[in-house]
């Protein structure tokens, strides 16, 4: 209850700061006698890895993981699967400034208001570091999930807007073409322009992610205060640097009359169900419900706050001073979150499908 | 674990359907020693309260809570506070047609392909008639806050946006005012022109409501899964016919820059905590912990599914028909889900308050 | 996290005291298709009720259940079933003296120390009458069992020792002859003997019940922490006025030897899973995880506290003082506590059920 | 809610096998500002070690505790406390024979029959081993209990009984004095001569175990299903081997009158809140609330399924055969599990301790 863990039968339990020792998780619920091997987690984690291009830090963060219990010659056995991954980055730098002085926009402030002792090295416990462990979760809640569902499904997510610039079209296939996680590659030299003017000005920019999760059965989500959207809302938020989380036409709705909103139903025997649906706006979800339609999800990710322009902030002590960071860091943290929101997305969907077992035949 | 509770310490958990007997529900983690009353609770639900103006439903749900345990001698004694609301409203109507027929845009399809058996009364479990105890939580939620929270506080949610009319200026006071809960008098006129025209289209619309938070600590939220945002979005997604959730700046940030959308700091000794921030992009909370400022949220509310206007659909024999409602029912939705939005705040900042004092003195 | 609730997917939730105007629950986790009337559910409240033998307190408890949610048609939904008993015994009795004196042996003393504002009428949340809900939820907890177990099963509780004085013989059609839940024709007139002479004597006297559930899948369990016979122990111990728990041997095993102790295993294609016992020591749990045995445990529940001997206590002020309970009490609240045993251990093995179709194939 | 960690707002997960790379935990709910080091935790895991007396397994345990996260400059952060320990006698052994066959008295048949695909070394998941890891987080939990508690506790546990043998008294003291941790020097010699027989028999013998915390509050617990004496029956019956638990006078309650069992009150200006007691049958808990009297527990540990006496049992290909233990093992694991009952008995109280401040000042 003390934060540290999301989900409930598909559950993960998260520990380690950005410049520890290492980084871990504990992975619950996830069934024996699936096939898993290091590199299943391991490429998961390469999409994530920083140092990709020139628009995601230079960190050395290999993250190199190992799997220490719940799996046996090859086999998960059922038993907690522990991962970890040691911190190479470790000593590298010097944080006597950020030691000192609140970093505006990040969580140095209320962390130091709420913990008095905090590991201020690269950001400690809030870290987008962390995220190397929701990346990992992810990649076990895919195979999960294909353990069970045994028609084709996908879960991915797309970078779709940086700054004013936003996509045309969607091509999933294309996402893993370039760095940028694009799905639309006419809008790949847009988006990059704006990162790279963003970096030349020593600022940030902003983002937004969509994911997009199709082959999922009817009936995921559990009303009505564990509503697939509602968690999906959770997981999304919980994301370093979200500041907003829509499904399907999301806020776009206030503007529409119910009329344009609803997705109409058809008779149609080649359906999921037997019944299609005139459009989505619904996102693929009704009442807290998986529809059989894709899920559809998109998240708000804040311009890095770290930027090399000088800043008002104050020190420690409250006096005022200022700061600018000069270290390496993403002009656009968006990019980045990417695998991330597909992670959380997937997790989401693992811990509802086991929950739905439960009580019914799959 | 099956999706009728909400919250950890302050935790309520719900039961009953649209036109079953009543609804009703269990509310854990009041402290004993809080002077409660039936008022404080009836009082809430009178502002949700349907009827209260022609943009409303006309439908006549009396809401008499009675308090069934947990008070004695008109003090909370600690032990669970258990709520009843008994339908009136049970057998007015003629629901063969609902039983047929799949409502778009409502969750009928979904909770039939789940449950089979779904009670298709006026919407059942999924009808917003649910929502009434989230606010009676609320009102509970808002008396655990007094409790401990000596200074001035409070929690607000207003009506911002109607289909494409929106405020121009947020007047608190001003919100108990009018039956949109509008915070701007002269927006009012705008946005009751929108929803009348919905109405007299037989169709309705959408709006955006804004949550205020302010008075409360830092510190509030448990890094890395249960930040206060991402319990926040959850609450709120969770609410009937919500599609987005945005924190502070939310969907705006994706245009921003670093620089533009960081809240700087500044040694300010009347300040609580002896520091001011510039501004609040954040919406109160880095890292998910709140920072000491208001706390900003805002929800995108769909347009209400049922519309006067015929539409598609198909029967729970999976053959083509159309369907138009002629009942009761709000042109907007977004209206009664003011008070709901403020409700489920209040329970996410009462339980994260709980939480924190149990490591933390406050 | 209050402690209000009970189970995981199947949990239920109460709320009221002994002498408030109802108790009642939530209850999570049923699924749909189920049939059920109030009458699955009364008959079992009917078996616990006082006043059935002249050594079960004559109190006036109809315990007449309504459902309110969660069925329609005569089917389950699904969604939470919401169970009311309002109490009928309500205003019947004078409390003055409870009010302002610690009954020793009863909860008054450290309920007035946490909570300082208890309600202190027929010993408030702390008195047995909450056990009825979970005879309530029992009878849902066999139903969702009856739902997915196929083959004969069987959940039955029995006195087997009051005072020194044990039963020879288990003979489960016995237990519902009686009104001790005795499964010993031949010691019941010794039972009702030592009951007697302690009512005789002013006094009370202490009992033992055995739980026997048999026809349960291997399997159910969730090591490490939530083995089957740590969420039996907590669920048993639960209960009013239980001091011990064991599962199969018990506290005897401390004077067993390994070879002693041991289940040997032979083959054996007439037996569950083809392997047989030689004997059940363990109760039919081994590293937490249900063995296909019968699962067997016992509980120790101590002599009612009410006694119509005079006993030092202190008032609410800490003075010293004499207090003798004159009112109706059950001498022996084993037997009682019979049918509550059973209840509980019902929904544990609900609860693990559901658990394990989350990730098994049952 | 897999089952793999323990506990509400302190709470701990692990994970890892017998034999895997490594066991470890993530512990949770520590506040930040307590001075931390490894020894306060490899101190604890000493204690349990293996290897200490010829009383327990020779095993070469080393159980090198290491803190990867949660801990900086020497004080706890605030963040979770992530512990790893490298298995070191990972090689070691043929398990040839415990891969084919069912070990009597162990989870190698129900492990099998849930999950298919066990870790048969050393018992993998259902191991001893992972005890190390309770006892680390019971070193967490007395840090935590130090932390808030300003007057003076303790917790201890002590071996009371093996065979047939038993203490006569209890000295606190004593019991780090020898390898039984047995609190009654007169009982040791007969203590280690019950053991040294069942060894020499190729045997092995049962044990109890007391646990005694005395300098805690009133009040810890939540009723009514998160009762003091629920949870921690809970945690004594989660460890390996464990098949009763008792509280106060346990199951010799059954034999007593209300007169007997009842601990009288009496005013006392020296006394916790002013009150004394007369005795402690309760053993401390009453209505599943702590009355500030000491708290005592017992536990019945079978004796180690592990002898070297040959058995019967059949093979995983359900053939019948024989099996006998030659390896190293404890003739009585009821010595080992003192440390672990203590530590469980220390996690419990930490939970309660933290939940009980997030409503009322301590």
């Amino acid at each position: 209850m003390t934060g540290n863990g999301f989900g409930n039968i598909f559950r993960f339990t998260t520990f380690g700061e950005s410049h520890g020792k290492a980084i871990g998780c504990v992975i619950e619920g996830v069934p024996a006698q699936i096939p898993l091997g290091i590199s299943d987690i391991q490429s998961a984690l390469d999409r994530r890895k920083p140092g990709q291009s020139r628009f995601t830090t230079q960190r050395n963060e290999s993250d190199q993981v190992q799997i220490l219990s719940g799996v046996f010659n090859g086999m998960t056995t059922g038993t907690p699967i522990g991962l970890l991954i040691e911190n190479q980055d470790q000593h590298s730098q010097d944080y006597s400034e950020i030691a000192e002085k609140f970093r505006p926009g990040h969580a140095d402030l209320p962390y130091f208001l709420k913990y008095g002792n905090r590991d201020y090295r690269g950001g400690g416990r809030a870290s987008a570091r962390e995220t190397a462990l929701r990346v990992a979760a992810g990649a076990l809640a895919k195979k999960v999930l294909a353990h069970f569902i045994k028609t084709p499904f996908d879960i991915t997510a797309g970078l779709i807007q940086v700054g004013k610039e936003k996509i045309s079209s969607w091509d999933s296939a294309e996402i893993n073409r370039n760095a940028l996680f694009c799905p639309d590659a006419s809008a790949l030299p847009r988006f990059e322009n704006v990162i790279e003017q963003a970096r030349k000005n020593k600022n940030s920019i902003g983002a937004v992610i969509e994911i997009r999760a199709s082959g999922f059965p009817a009936g995921l989500g559990e009303p009505v205060y564990d509503k697939l959207d509602a968690d999906l809302a959770k997981a999304l938020m919980s994301i370093n640097a979200v500041k907003g989380v829509e499904i399907g036409d999301g806020f776009a709705v206030a503007e529409m009359t119910g009329t344009q909103n609803n997705d109409e139903l058809r008779a149609d025997p080649n359906a999921l169900n037997g019944i299609s649906f005139s459009s989505n706006h619904a996102g693929g979800i009704l009442g807290g419900l998986s529809t059989g339609q894709p899920i559809i999800a998109r998240i708000a990710v804040k311009p890095t706050p770290s930027v090399a322009t000088s800043l008002h902030t104050v020190t420690i002590q409250k006096e005022n001073t200022d700061i600018q960071t000069t270290g390496r860091h993403d002009p656009c943290v968006g990019i980045r979150a990417v695998p991330v929101a597909e992670a959380m997305t997937a997790c989401v969907l693992a811990d509802h499908l086991l929950r739905l077992r439960a009580q019914y035949n799959l």
